[in-house]
């Protein structure tokens, strides 16, 4: 999951839903399940503890696909396969016409190969760089796959479950946009649930859009005084960040720009040749975005012809896309989101519906319904070298048979 | 000698001063001098390499001045000694009522604690850092005394010897700022040489002044997204960076400005907590420097004062001078530069006044006739690991002979 989302609306009232979460949580095969959940729970803390050591920098997932692909054959899924960009998957049949629920977890960390990923166990946490975000979230889905085989659930709906890559940052979703825009069945994918970090009570329902920029500004640089009237790309820089920072944004749907990086110039005696700065612009609307953006990139034109206007020598702006995350929502009244929110709430939880940027939201921006749900248990410090999960397996079950439920009140228990 | 001068004027007819300089030239006595360079030149050439090889990067200075003091004593000056901030000095006294010419070359070099110095010869080619940018100069005024000695040349006016410290950089000129301000016989300094620099023709005349500034804009920094709405430091820069590069400067007097380095953030999804920019201003004329100046002071606190109003969270800047160069002017059509012209073309030299930015800069400001002269022979690739000059002897003491003239001259050959 990316970093934590703004806004937090409560849910709507529990319904319909909230009837037919009763009835799958007093089924017998639900019981079992979770009877079975409770009988694994330490294999998966194992499995844990084994995916978390194995690195998976961004752009670098691979070793850890193979070891999870592995892991989806044991589970005895159907057509496991690793897909042209990493994603690795497996499918588990339904009763129907092959309807599809994809239930996702992503491989990627935010930590660089050569991180120490080794786990630290002090009692029942463990200490380790992805642990919470998003390891756990790939064992349970093994977990929950092992649970309905051994209470005997059949689903109407096919169920694809996949490890994919490229969630965090720079990887820009691409694992999950490949997955929606080239996987041989994606016609018939209905709903989507990515299983990202422990909290459950957080139900993401709103994805927020960015597109982030690097514009590396550049003139002949020179020395400060001799050359004086040279273009300085530091003042083109400055002029685009002085008018972004000048663009009044909507706060509902809420929109964001920041200039968040700059760097340029060498020695306080020179005009520099280069400066850079990298910009992230957000919304919870596309079509906000979008005009964000086409803004942005006018005012950077902008910004070079006045520099070039002002002072002699010709400067140019290299402009770079490095992060393009559609925007998305998935209402709060739809079937899904309360049907999740009965789910979290059926174990006495106070679900809340979110706005973050997650896997969920490239099927959002196609108007597929899709959600990020927890893993269970808790877990905090995602993103630093200090990350952690609680596995105390009271609270992990718990979390656990609310994300489960979730899965098959979509999925559709047959019998 | 800092960077290389802007504009170059075309000197002033030479009329009495080149009739005083053409007597001198035939005096017996500075014929007999320039006989003493020429049999001394290899000794010079040897203290070149021993000076050179001791390292004196900025505020490190002890070591070669400490080296230089001996030499100085070794010429037999009086009162030889170093004062509160490293400048190492001693006194040629004159036969008149105690005016002192000032002829000084600086201690310092641009490059830092661990530099490679050892020398490298090449035919008559020395290869070092800072073989030519200043040492060849400390070692030359050396051979002036020692010259001016072996012809019993006595001179009405004192010449007081000075190594000095902190030329370069961030030097800022402290050596010789101190002398001015502190020395016991300050108010006898008649005027001022920096032999600075091998090339005799570019007499100095001008000094550009400077200030530089570090701005540091702060902030409580936080999420790109989730606290859309705090100060962002790089807004502020940026408006302060433009307004800056908005201001309108005069041509003449040469005015400049220049945001010469920016840094700020972290992470593409972070606003940062620092920006930080560097900031050169420069201007031939002090009046117009102290009008940019406070301009800048103004521009910075109004570039807080529009980030504080636009977003929340509380934005500061702390400003840094790290740099204040005097700018100062001694006339072209002063005896002291028609002096320096004067010998230099004596030499068949085509001598020039220019700007630029040295220890004469001082003297100057305070309205004391000042000139930055050449120590002879060729050099080149000053700050660079690759500085080199030629001690070529023919080459070498045709310039030695324009700046010897030229201390004689000023300093008033007595008999």
């Amino acid at each position: 999951m990316d970093a934590p989302p703004g806004s937090v609306h409560p849910p709507g009232a529990m319904t319909p839903e909230a009837a037919r979460v009763a009835a799958l949580r007093d089924h017998p095969k639900f019981r079992a399940a979770c009877d079975a959940l409770r009988a694994d729970h330490a294999r998966m803390v194992e499995e844990i503890v084994a995916l978390t050591e194995i690195p998976a920098p961004p752009f670098g997932e691979g070793p850890r696909g193979e070891a999870y692909l592995a892991l989806l054959r044991d589970a005895g899924l159907d057509g496991c396969r690793a897909d042209e960009v990493g994603n690795v998957m497996g499918l588990r049949r339904g009763t129907g016409n092959g309807d599809t629920l994809v239930v996702a977890a992503h491989l990627d960390t935010v930590f660089p190969a050569g991180t120490d990923v080794r786990v630290r166990r002090e009692g029942t946490r463990l200490f380790a760089p992805g642990v919470g975000d998003d390891t756990r979230g790939l064992a349970a889905n093994l977990a929950f796959l092992r649970a309905m085989d051994a209470a005997g659930l059949r689903t109407r709906h096919d169920i694809l479950i996949v490890g994919d890559v490229g969630e965090e940052g720079l990887g820009d979703l691409r694992g999950v946009r490949h997955l929606f825009a080239a996987h041989p069945a994606r016609e018939r994918f209905r709903a989507f649930l990515t299983v990202d970090s422990p909290e459950v009570e957080r139900i993401v329902t709103g994805g927020i859009g960015s597109r982030r920029y690097r514009v590396t500004f550049r003139g002949p640089g020179g020395h400060s005084f001799a050359n004086f009237g040279l273009v300085n790309p530091v003042y083109a820089l400055a002029e685009a960040a002085r008018a972004l920072g000048a663009v009044r944004v909507p706060r509902e749907p809420l929109t964001t720009h920041s200039v968040s990086v700059v760097a340029g110039g060498t020695s306080i005696n020179a005009i520099p040749e280069t400066a850079v700065m990298e910009v992230d612009l957000r919304s919870a609307s596309e079509r906000e975005l979008a005009k964000l953006d086409a803004r942005f990139l006018e005012i950077v034109r902008e910004a070079c012809a006045a520099e070039n206007a002002a002072r002699d020598g010709g400067l140019s702006a290299k402009i770079e896309r490095v992060g393009d995350r559609p925007a998305g929502h998935t209402p709060n009244g739809s079937p899904i989101a309360r049907l999740a929110a009965a789910c979290v709430a059926g174990e006495g939880y106070t679900p809340a519906f979110e706005w973050s940027s997650t896997d969920a939201n490239i099927p959002m921006s196609l108007g597929i319904p899709a959600l990020r749900v927890g893993s269970g248990g808790r877990g905090g410090r995602a993103h630093s070298l200090e990350e952690w999960i609680d596995v105390e397996i009271e609270e992990s079950l718990r979390g656990m048979r609310a994300t489960l439920a979730t899965i098959l009140a979509l999925a559709e228990v047959e019998g």
